[in-house]
């Protein structure tokens, strides 16, 4: 049974609509698809990065407000109707979001929508609020611009974020678990701490039940210790076992256990993330093969059926690139390609295609002499003696530098005369630069990144150096950034370039790490600024036991002026700014009671709680990175163990050769199909590029750097096999139940997904 | 080619000697084995229990001695010709001890033995010193006494201890690799930090380059943030970024980079001792293998072979578990054992043989009456009702002993009156305990480790009730551990009992880490005491930044006194117990610079050098002790994902039958052997056992506990099967070079290992 295009599309349209190819790389779910032609518009309108970039733009725009409404940054205050009209504006391109979303969905798909029904709820609040403010004139206290975070996450380039969200909440019920049992033996402990303390009157931490809980909430964090055990450890020395005691289990133990835990379910939500995702691709390979090859009733997929499909899931490919698409996929040499062969096609389309140069350096078509020069250049910079005399120079000028450091006492090291040392070392680093540009070529010297960060290196010293001949204030921190050039020195040993690579590799998770991590930041930014705005200041807390931390004297001794200066004062939440930096010294948890300590002698004690909620949010989320950053390694440094042989570093690549005939021939195709006039330029292109160099053949190079899931796929090689195997069987039994169905029957059934699985 | 056992030699003790089989158990080096009859009577002179604590006693006892020496603690001080005798002896001992083992090993290995050898210059230098101490009669500046921790390093009993220190050492390059990282990012900062913050002159964190470098090594330990921060915040808020930055890269990345690279160094290094100790076994059976059937050129071990192995090999093992032990290992029923049978000796050897009890319930043989009231007390305390009214009672407790404690306003709490509350709650307890003895047995009950629990914590409940019955002062801190109770309701949920679960089977690893750990300790305890003995006092360093912390001040405010302490004199080096809490803080790592920075104002800039040096060190510890606990947690937690139909609870089990007709040929072999009385009689006491019961049959359950290398053969036996064909292989190669060999020359050969090789 096959089910034909709907008559209403063209079959371009249709195309891009049921793509399957590009769905499975976005993993949207199948039954998100837009039934009708009404749906499909509003679909095709908002799946484009015009749309996408609206989106993000009205996001960000809400949860830039924060800076300018009051709580404001001084410099960036806006009046009341101005941030209020922005804020409309920006909810109102929200609304218009939502609705397209609606026409798209469908009110029941929109209903069923969960991430959507809190985003219009939300949105709804919102929009109240900032009608009130405009009516009322006056800002109110509006904590549920916490929730404005749901509008950023929602975006369609935050998809990191969102995975990270949920990989969150599927660690959160182990984590829950050890989390209870961390504070159970803290509740024992507080219980034990104010029985055996409390007598002593010169004990302040628990002499009280309260006292003593929050004594040991903050001895987790180890923020307290030892003053918490001192009063008592005076008294008794002995005393000391208990803290010890408590610290091992807790610290050392309870909270190891709440990383393995963490670590654990990490790998294994990742696991199962990968394992999905591999086989959502795979069924969507599927239905586009089966689509493509149903439409001619033909064996296989032909080049043109192929180009058809290609030119609407990588519209920007050229004709060329795709044809070597093609010829990469068919593996069998037929003019059909096969669903074996097919099946890559996620892999092999994310190659970049380059004719592979037949000349060996840029200049070897250069005159005799200049040949020669540049031959010996590059034999030169090529050396291993050349490369380790210039780690030698770095490793010296590293030497240098922290010796004359040294010798500066302070005051106006910035000299008005340029060093000669600097001169010196400059001059070397520029000589270096311009020998490698001259012995490998401009093009191939700035393909490696670490020549990229030389060339950085050295220009910004280049800079500071004629800030300081010029004596030029604003650039002065230019003439700081120079210890950087120390990081050369980190080419030198295989370990560290593994390092660097795998941060490298890393870096869009950790991206969309941290911005999770600034999500919640907000959050609590907001409340924390709703609720403790402006009750911080130099001597606020002089009640409290952390006073000597907030007090600001001006007092003369003798003749001069001594300030004492507590600074805590300045750990506040006055601004957004502010909140983010007190949030950032509550992270690294180092004397956050003093900051809470301070805010509690100022509000009341429930105030506590705050401070608290967000040490165990951060833990969360940090012990989730560090999980993050532990598995990432270790898989890397087991991955290249299992491939000691084969070299970690360079990309994938594959190599094509394409013969003039064939070029002919598929010329010959796009002249027939009348096909754009740029696919048919690019492809005279390549033909006479061949005739200039009288060759009949020219070898292409797809290169593509590698991914994570390149790695996995590689890891669980063997899984990967067994879940593909069950998969196919799973697939079987839904179509032999599919054909054992009435026709009709499957036809009425609602869902998207059922419908997909008919096509065949 | 066979070789005969030495002629000088009885079988027993040559067995005994060569027995492979208890080599593969203490993974003894092959060519470490005696080579003569008197290096075998020193041998076995220095292989058995009581020499094994000779050894250790006098290590404790040298280790000890530093309680006593100068600066000894107040209550324990000695003469000094008391503790120089003691310490003379007690280096004696530890002469005694080596020149056996040089008797042993003989002159070669023994300055081979790089351990031994350390040990011996120790010890030579620590004789030196204890004689200078006797003749001055005074202890000069003793900075060698850190050494003396080798010599408990060096005991049989501490195995674990030099595993650990092995597998530290072994992942000390990488780790050194990324501290270098860690470091050079560390310098790079400080010059930066200094450029930028040295101008201000309220800044004394960046004054100097090394004042700038320790601020940013006590940052990278986060005690002093954000005090560090502060000056420079204080004047330009955008100076943050750079704290910001720091922290970021050096304590949430390289620091977690650090875990990774020691984490996956350490399973790599389990993973390798785990196969080498299996392929070491492996190569122990077989050569046991080819020795019991070379003897006598059978195509098996018959019993009577078996047996005489395992009288040598576990003595303790009575003649029914020595034929039980047979039986389990036979699989083919043939009288002879082969080596495939013989392969699981360990694992089967291990188990612990008792009889299957065919009652179910203690109380089958009792009158119908008193069994009719057993069995329903026995239904009503296997219920699930039952169990979760406990577990209610547990909890009504719980919240009743924190509101109980929470109206305690400090004081006197401990209340001349016993009350009701406590009796009610240890009734119920009592009658809990009663009837599941009374309803299981006491012998099963007290089998589960959690009714063991129980019953302690019932009894330490009675005691305290009757301590405060009584008033008696001394027993006043067992009320204090009523809280404990609690723990109980531990029992609720499956993850808890596999975590506990799991730190029991964990706790002989973790327990040598700590015993690692505090030697550690030991070593800067006593560094410490040489270098920083008594100068820390109350207003010893007024000088310093942290003056604050040392100031003790008694002044009188209005009319009262007003003590003003700071505490931090109490964290000092004066005996081995304080530097012991001081090095605990140190660990600890909050408000540690405040001890570093104390010591240094009383002494010189390079005390730092210690500190760091201790903090580093603790860093490598703490760093190994937090990936074992992740590596045993996350490789049970996917033991259990594996094989989560099986239970993972119980230990190994084994069940086997024994007739009649084979325990009397058993007892007919005995006999005519004239084995030892005691198997004799053993034997025929389980046969009169059958006879009472008239059973022709009686069922034996072998059961041990499962260790690590259970989990690990579960878990790695795919990579297991690889393994041993490698090894077969290998030996195969090794046997066919030794037979194209002549014999002479395969004689001459001088090490042990090619020797126990030639035997077949």
């Amino acid at each position: 049974m096959r089910v034909a295009a709907p008559h209403w599309l063209p079959l371009t349209t249709w195309a891009r609509m049921i793509c399957p190819a590009e769905e499975g790389e976005n993993n949207d779910k199948f039954f998100t698809h837009p039934k009708n032609a009404k749906a499909l518009a509003a679909y095709l309108f908002a799946h484009n990065h015009l749309f996408y970039l609206m989106e993000l733009s009205a996001a960000l725009l809400l949860l830039l407000l924060s800076l300018c409404e009051a709580p404001a940054v001084p410099a960036l205050r806006l009046g009341i109707y101005v941030h209020a009209t922005l804020e409309l504006f920006a909810l109102v391109v929200v609304v218009f979001e939502l609705c397209m979303k609606l026409r798209w969905l469908g009110l029941h798909t929109f209903i069923r929508h969960r991430r959507t029904m809190v985003k219009t709820s939300v949105l709804v609040v919102q929009f109240v609020e900032a009608i009130v403010v405009l009516v009322r004139q006056t800002s109110h206290m509006r904590v549920t611009r916490a929730l404005r975070c749901i509008f950023l996450v929602d975006c369609r380039y935050c998809g990191g974020v969102r995975r990270n969200l949920r990989q969150m909440f599927q660690s959160l019920p182990p984590f829950m678990d050890i989390l209870m049992l961390l504070l159970f033996f803290m509740i024992i402990f507080a219980i034990l701490g104010f029985y055996l303390f409390s007598p002593n009157p010169s004990d302040p931490y628990f002499s009280t039940l309260e006292n003593s809980i929050i004594s040991l909430f903050v001895l987790l964090t180890t923020a307290n210790f030892p003053d918490v055990m001192m009063p008592s450890y005076s008294q008794n020395p002995w005393s000391c076992i208990f803290f010890i005691v408590y610290l091992s289990i807790e610290l050392y133990f309870i909270m190891n256990l709440l990383l393995a835990v963490v670590f654990d379910t990490f790998n294994d939500v990742e696991k199962r993330k990968f394992k999905s995702l591999l086989l959502h691709k795979r069924t969507a390979i599927q239905h586009a093969y089966r689509l493509l090859v149903s439409q001619r009733r033909s064996a296989g997929i032909s080049y043109r059926q192929f180009e058809g499909l290609m030119r609407f899931y990588k519209p920007r490919m050229s004709a060329g690139e795709r044809y070597l698409t093609f010829k990469a996929l068919n593996q069998s040499n037929t003019p059909l390609l096969s669903l074996k062969d097919f099946h890559d096609i996620y892999e092999v389309a994310a190659l970049k295609w380059k004719a592979k140069r037949n000349r060996e350096h840029w200049f070897d078509e250069l005159p005799r002499t200049a040949f020669l020069i540049f031959k010996g250049i590059n034999i030169l910079v090529k050396s291993k003696a050349f490369q380790y005399f210039m780690y030698l120079v770095v490793a010296v000028n590293g030497v240098w530098m922290l010796v004359e450091t040294f010798m500066l006492k302070g005051g106006n090291f910035v000299s008005k005369h340029v060093p000669w040392s600097h001169l010196v070392f400059l001059t070397i680093y520029a000589v270096e630069l311009f020998l490698k540009v001259a012995g490998l070529g401009p093009i191939k010297y700035l393909s490696s990144g670490w020549n990229l960060f030389d060339v950085c290196v050295t220009t910004f010293a280049f800079l500071g150096l004629l800030a300081l001949a010029f004596n030029t204030e604003p650039f002065y921190f230019i003439v700081v950034l120079r210890p950087l050039q120390l990081l050369r020195l980190f080419k030198l040993k295989k370990r560290y370039r593994n390092v660097l690579d795998t941060m490298f590799e890393l870096l869009p998770r950790m991206a969309s790490l941290g911005l999770t991590l600034l999500i919640f930041y907000y959050s609590f930014a907001i409340v924390g600024m709703e609720f403790f705005c402006g009750i911080l200041y130099p001597n606020c807390c002089n009640t409290s036991t952390v006073a000597d931390a907030y007090r600001w004297l001006n007092h003369t001794v003798g003749n001069r002026t001594v300030v004492e200066e507590g600074y805590y004062y300045l750990n506040n939440f006055d601004n957004i700014l502010n909140s983010f930096v007190t949030l950032f010294e509550l992270t690294v948890v180092n004397n956050w009671y003093i900051i809470m300590e301070g805010v509690t002698s100022q509000t009341s004690h429930w105030s506590r709680l705050y401070f608290m909620t967000f040490y165990i949010v951060t833990m969360v989320v940090m012990t989730i990175i560090v999980a993050f950053i532990l598995e990432a390694f270790v898989f890397r440094m087991n991955y290249s163990r299992k491939n000691q042989d084969s070299e970690v570093d360079s990309g994938i690549t594959l190599e094509k050769e394409l013969s003039k005939d064939e070029l002919v021939a598929v010329l010959k195709l796009y002249r027939e199909a009348e096909g754009a006039n740029s696919d048919i330029a690019q492809l005279l292109k390549i033909l006479s590029q061949m005739e200039r160099y009288e060759q009949n053949t020219l070898v292409f190079l797809g290169r593509r750097s590698r991914t994570k899931s390149d790695l996995s796929l590689k890891m669980y090689q063997e899984e990967i096999k067994e879940w593909y195997e069950e998969h196919a069987r799973k697939q079987e039994k839904q179509q032999r139940q599919l054909s054992s169905c009435t026709v009709p029957a499957t036809q009425q059934s609602p869902g998207g997904r059922q419908r997909s699985q008919t096509i065949t």
